[in-house]
């Protein structure tokens, strides 16, 4: 109800500030028998780091995991998880200036309003390190996935602003999409994109764009009627990260063009197994899975902070001049990757486990 | 769980096939004292009613609502609201035909495989008729924003397959919209989209396009944190919608080819009141509703049921060609303009009912 | 949250007053491929309805349930299934002269002071009329855990007033049950219970009593830990019925006077399978079942409604001289016994189907 | 879902085993703005703490609160809460004996059948000492209810084994309640329940009781129809406790042996406020607070950990007679005392905050 818990059957609810002591969450409805380590989660946690490369902000956090509970001898137990990282030694005080300031398209100002009262210190609760704690769960649904269903998620950095990518979704790996440090898979584009949010950077400037996904070897027959559609579950998912401005499942907006002949996909047979000639639906019919690739894409605005001088109001409503300092990411997109991903995961999770009920 | 329920305070739980005895819905949350007549919920039906126009699907439904609990003395008691459509006398055996084959880009296969068994007249549950229920319970909730909140929801037409429209969204109004009977406000647009809708019908195919549709006067504070952002709730709302394949907030897809210092939206203060120079956030800021309208564009898909033979198999896996026949929509978005809107509807309620605990 | 649904997978919404149109319930949740139809639904009624004996309220209704959805050729579809009772031609009138009265006992004050309107027609939706719908969605609920799991319900009148019976909960059936108008299997207790409440009533009095429940061949291993275990639903479950006054479960009450080296069940084994030599723990263990029978009792007061004069306020805060006219029930428990078993079928349910998943 | 969290709007989420590195808990949804500090929750943790007395277990333990998110220059910001209580170097090697055996009347054998796993050290998850996190959350729960409504909860021991007190629910005070080490505030009673208890653990045997709870100052109006109502809630909260077998309301088991005329609650009027003159409601009518103390009584099981010789079984099903060392509770009611207040709080400042939407 408060917006701290995601799924239904896999729940996780996380906790912590940025500047806070630390961030994590509690899984619960994990089920009982899976080896579970420190290093399984810790590896995605990497992958999100600050400070992985030239890239990204170089403020450098060490974001070490720690299991305080649900496994017992290696194994989960069917009680809850607790994972928790501790935050590295933060600089408050570089936010001292910002008290009374309202940043512009930050939730300065809609938590001040919401609550009466907001840690001011690096956005709180809204800073992205809130996601610390999306991957770290995502990082167990991945391993439930792919361990009892062998679902792959594989998402990678398609565009950035306007420079764009060509990759094959069926083929693409988590290695391929691990080879560049913008994390997309088309090397070509990669190199420009590396150059352009390093020229942006520079100027003290952000940038955007696109992440897309896909989420292979999914069963048919996953997802919900009506309200809990896998489109409207992957949808919030990746709606309620940070940054993210859009969603598009299959053909997307691009498939309003199309006429009805041109994007019903027909089934046929192959080997025994329904296949569609198209997949326009993006993996999702009526809301439910039907063995195709889901694939979807999403829309991450550029990051509001920016060392250009910005004009804004403090909490007392008067004009102030605004010019972060500090060492923000240029483009969230490298680090976004891996947080789709661990959505992706705790959304598919869910239903998984649902249809185990039904199915 | 099984998906039929939506919204958390205000909850919305439907019931029906588009060929069985009735359709209709539960609301449970709904506020005691609020005056209630069945002419408030029958006014919204009327929009989505089938057979309202040339564009729309010629089927003849009157679709009459039925106040069956909740409204004592013709206002609402703080119980369970039971809203109940009777399906009218329908020609189930127009879908004998379809009773083994799996029709493309329908929900068919995927009902199938989910549940084993299948009510294949009309789509059973994954028919559009659903919807019916949506739009019921979204009256009762457009109503206590209106009168509690003076919250404004208006939603169009905005584009038919690549006919586009223009339209200031800060002074649309309902009226404007009704104007025209492809619920597009700007004329020229209009003119050319039934003209269109006209033609692709006659040949036997179909369209899709975009709705977009604001919020306005909403309080800033609405929406919670993490996973409950508005973005997210209104994403998964529209996402629920059959045929919809993307959802974007604000300045959406088209917003990621901005740098962030063009795309931050600055803060000043008029007559007291905060308001941003632009509203690329669309009226969020860190999942939080700052006051300034919130406006979001739907992308829905061409309709799947076309009458051009198209290839496709039947359950027995066997290749089929099949040529719909029967009376559809060419193009769904005339009579979406009023489900985007209960969507919309009830999203808003539940975040607006929930900050009277907290602000 | 508002209080109308029951269940977390199997979810129950139920809606309807006394003297409104219909009562009755959507289910979500309920598996697809069960074979059901209206008389499986009417036969649990039937035990339910006013008017079945002697012993019970006069009025006449035939309850006659209606399924609405979810039923397709003789099978649930995995969609939801909604079923009503239409309300007989009530005696509105009757209930005039209650507009202004806060009733002893009843819910007429708090409903007042908690919705600030209320619908004095025969208690409006805290009449015990609602629990028509629980007997209802419960039929459907035992149908699936007999067939399912041989999982078998049985309550029966344990206790009128202080006219207490002997009965074995491990051989007990529904028949012995019904064998009496009372529905307690102890024929000599029953007959006594009979005559007591017959005098009872024409003195324009009530009695309470006890109603114990067994469920028997429950697997090991349903329940959660800490907050939904068996005994916390249960009880939650039977507390939320009308006129309940208390729970307790296995030893419950009783057992505090024993010590822990009395109280104990211990283990043994018995031709491969782990059963315990007493049953204090009443087949529940840290919240979790056991295998062992769960039983449980229930306590209900005394019917609120008496013909016997009786002080109390109206809505204006002056005293009131009350005194019921119409037929009411001198003692629930008759028609408690299929209430208690559908709430704990429901509970059953709930706890089977997630079990599915972590099983 | 998978049963660890508390709470609808106020979420209460816990986590930890008995011999893991910690337990604790999220609350999810506490309102911004309340003062709290470490040593609002600790003093509650020390009141149930081990070791506090000679008739508790001697177990050392401090049991220090830490306050990880949430709460910013000591006030609460609105989002999560995260509490969390470091375990002592437990000796887990003084459970290597009971590896593999089902320690009668505890969770070990029901989590073996349910998981397929279990953390034999104390009791893993299941051990008692998860209600520290409870008693952790409701200290901030009981803070909203004091501050915000001066709501105030009083439980105390009202019976042990067959040492019964008298005690006024109307007057009684927590420091009287503290005055003793049993909680009893009947002294002569409270002076034969420790003889008793001591003479009992002298012996290697447990004894149970009955906690009883009252709740004054309650507004009308809290709890919701049908199935949430306060007496269910109550209930549901209290049988979720470890060693629970029973509850009731009011007059609970007793009433049951009155007539309606005997048990109804008169109303009337005293200086503006409307009354009852009896309280067998206990607070409660239609499941909605009525303003009347709201009181109820909790029946607790002897201990199952007894240094007596049982019988029992092993994993691999063959008979072991057990006999506990170890330092236990002969009898857990004083320390249940501060718990049985906690989930109190917890459950009325759920409903306290439902009120604010729709009051």
């Amino acid at each position: 109800m408060a917006g701290n818990t995601f799924g239904t059957l896999f729940k996780v609810t996380t906790f912590g500030e940025t500047h806070g002591t630390s961030v994590g969450c509690i899984i619960d409805g994990c089920p009982a028998g899976l080896l579970l380590s420190a290093s399984d989660i810790q590896r995605e946690l990497d992958r999100r780091r600050p400070g992985q490369s030239t890239i990204t902000t170089q403020r450098k956090e060490s974001d070490i995991v720690e299991i305080h509970s649900g496994v017992f001898e290696g194994k989960t137990t069917g009680t809850p998880i607790m994972l928790m990282v501790k935050n590295a030694d933060a600089r408050s005080h570089d936010y001292d200036h910002l008290k009374d300031v309202y940043r512009p398209s930050h939730a300065d100002f809609t938590y001040a309003k919401k609550f009466g009262i907001r840690d001011h210190r690096g956005g709180g609760r809204a800073s992205a390190r809130e996601t610390l704690a999306r991957v770290a769960a995502g990082a167990v649904a991945k391993k439930i996935l792919a361990e009892q269903a062998s679902i792959e998620i594989v998402a990678y950095v398609e565009r950035v602003q306007d420079i764009d990518s060509v990759v094959d979704i069926n083929t693409i790996t988590q290695t391929d999409v691990e080879s560049t440090i913008v994390r997309c898979p088309d090397i070509v584009a990669a190199t420009k994109m590396i150059e352009h949010i390093t020229s942006v950077g520079k100027q003290g400037d952000s940038v955007g764009g696109i992440v897309r996904c896909v989420i292979r070897n999914t069963p048919p027959g996953l997802g919900e009627p009506v309200f809990d559609k896998v489109s409207a579950r992957l949808g919030s998912a990746m709606l309620s990260l940070p940054a993210v401005k859009g969603f598009e499942i299959g053909s997307g907006f691009a498939g309003t063009l199309k006429r009805g002949s041109e994007h019903n996909d027909s089934f046929f047979v192959e080997d025994g197994t329904v296949k569609t000639r198209t997949n326009n639906s993006g993996g999702i019919q009526g809301g439910i899975s039907n063995g195709e690739p889901i694939h979807f894409r999403v829309a991450f605005k550029p990051t509001s902070t920016i060392a250009k001088e910005q004009e804004t109001i403090s909490s007392s409503k008067k004009s102030v001049l605004l010019r972060a300092s500090g060492r923000h990411d240029p483009c969230v997109l490298p680090r976004a990757v891996p947080i789709v991903e661990a959505m992706a995961a705790l959304t598919m999770v869910d239903l998984y486990l649902l249809q185990k009920i039904y199915g």
